[in-house]
């Protein structure tokens, strides 16, 4: 039984991964579904109530249906670099790769439903509080006056987009910034706005969630730090990342996320407070987990290998293709 | 509680369904998310656990919890109609306005992950067969040897579309066509081409399914029919759809497909064989019902109606947003 990775060809994450599942002798096909149609090719076959099908790719033939597992890594877009691209082509190769991978019975990290709705970060939002994670006051809003009540309540704020990166090309990470006690809030009426109550931090906390396994790091906030740098992720300063307990309360409140998100991998990011309060930021089902393995030594390209490399679930509990679920 | 239904200004089916809510005294509020931010307004706010939201329409003020049921009918893409309208708005408000109402417990007809899911043409065939439904053999390949020895095997064949309409604007719907017994296929090396037997059809079959009620419509085919007409929706001919009963073998499959696909709504086409049998083509989950409901008289929108004024579900059930989980 093979694992299945796509993405694209440059991917060093991708790379520490394969070479744990090769060295555990897992049968690994990774391609990019932005070669399909050209280098990669595809065919299934909907005879007398049954389905078999197949993919190519760089001569090797693995058959759908004898996935183990699809890792959904940084995949390109289907048929963009095949000749006389269209967004007819993508939307017909999307279709019909990422349709016969839904019916394939295997197991996903993540799966592509489970994905585009954990990208919605009021979602995100309501969740953690659903499942007792701690989540500073936010208001998303549309009415100036609305976003002026919260200001006044909550005065220590900061401002960040609702649907995380900008879509440019290359998108660009838009970071989180603090607001201006005197701002005004008139603009807010032309694009719905994210405010949130700055939680005065002593660390940034990194959890990798992946299945079962929740591997944690924490950089400490320098004492010099400059309260107005409030995104770690272009924070300026040389303290590293250092791995940390998960306490207890919210490894439970974790897991019960992802398994209400259907995620089998999430990278939640957390602020620690003065009382040693961990509060839910945000958690990407993408995030990157490659400069935290650098710098703690944590093993969490092994356990996402480890994790692909499981057996297939059981038959009839997968095609309507979520990890969780039992149709 | 009431209902919300998010749809373009002029949109006939959804004044049908409107009429009857109105004549149950069911509150309705109709919006296009178009006009988010402008017209529409939306405001929400996770304080202490708990999230609070509304939306602004024509000066009226909905709860966001308040919400019984959603009908996504054709809504516009989010900010379309805002000022300085771009990518990054239309992807920041739909975040928040879909974020928000995923959040909001309300039950959805069709939820979004629900209706993008039930797009993949290959995922329907997988379920159809899954469920029982008697599927004409199919094929989905970029090899060109397989679509030759696939004709070899059932020499008449139609080509349709694996995806559907044609994504340019406005979108068009390509026919399905037959296909010539000569034909050259070394050009589905170039693009993934499905390939279906064709059914020797007495009749096309439109069975609209709403929560558990099903209503079903029935064109006979014309006896001087050109047989090389196989697309009901391009086809001449005056034969009116006429009701029909479901039978009961095939209503419970269609069930138990909308059931695992979590569908409330879907609009299911079947070709009807000289035996009486229902072949499955597929399942519109957005499919139009106008047409049937003004010539068989089936009340199509009051059934749609009357599943929107259902009672919410319990809470709970509903943070991660689909009909049909409990989590």
């Amino acid at each position: 039984m093979t694992v299945l990775i796509l993405t694209c060809e440059e991917d060093v994450t991708a790379d520490m991964v394969v070479v744990h599942l090769n060295a555990s002798g897992v049968p690994v096909v990774r391609l990019d579904p932005a070669d399909l149609p050209g280098g990669v090719a595809l065919s299934g076959e909907y005879v007398h109530g049954a389905f078999r099908g197949h993919l190519q790719s760089a001569g090797r033939l693995v058959s759908i249906t004898g996935l183990r597992s699809i890792w959904v890594r940084r995949p390109g877009i289907p048929g963009a670099r095949a000749p006389g691209t269209s967004d007819w082509l993508a939307e017909e190769t999307s279709q019909a790769l990422y349709g016969m991978l839904r019916g394939s019975g295997a197991r996903w990290m993540n799966h592509p439903d489970a994905a585009r709705r954990a990208r919605h970060k009021p979602w995100q939002l309501r969740l953690a509080q659903d499942c007792g994670l701690p989540v500073p006051a936010t208001l998303i809003t549309t009415f100036p006056q609305a976003a002026r009540e919260f200001a006044e309540r909550y005065p220590d704020l900061v401002v960040k987009p609702v649907s995380g990166a900008h879509p440019q090309d290359p998108p660009r990470a838009v970071p989180t910034s603090r607001v201006a006690p005197d701002a005004d809030f008139s603009a807010v009426a032309f694009g719905p706005t994210l405010l949130q109550r700055r939680v005065a931090k002593r660390a940034d906390i990194r959890l990798t969630a992946v299945g079962e396994r929740m591997l944690a790091a924490r950089k400490a906030t320098a004492e010099d730090a400059d309260p107005d740098e409030v995104d770690v992720r272009f924070a300026s300063g040389g303290v590293p990342w250092r791995p940390v307990d998960v306490p207890p309360r919210v490894a439970d409140a974790v897991r019960s996320y992802l398994r209400r998100a259907e995620l089998a991998y999430g990278a939640f990011d957390f602020a620690e407070d003065a009382d040693g309060t961990w509060w839910f930021l945000e958690c990407n089902q993408s995030g990157q987990f490659g400069f935290v393995e650098v710098e703690t030594g944590q093993p969490i390209a092994r356990t996402v290998a480890e994790w692909l490399a499981l057996p297939r679930p059981e038959p009839r509990q997968q095609v309507n293709g979520s990890n969780a679920k039992v149709c």
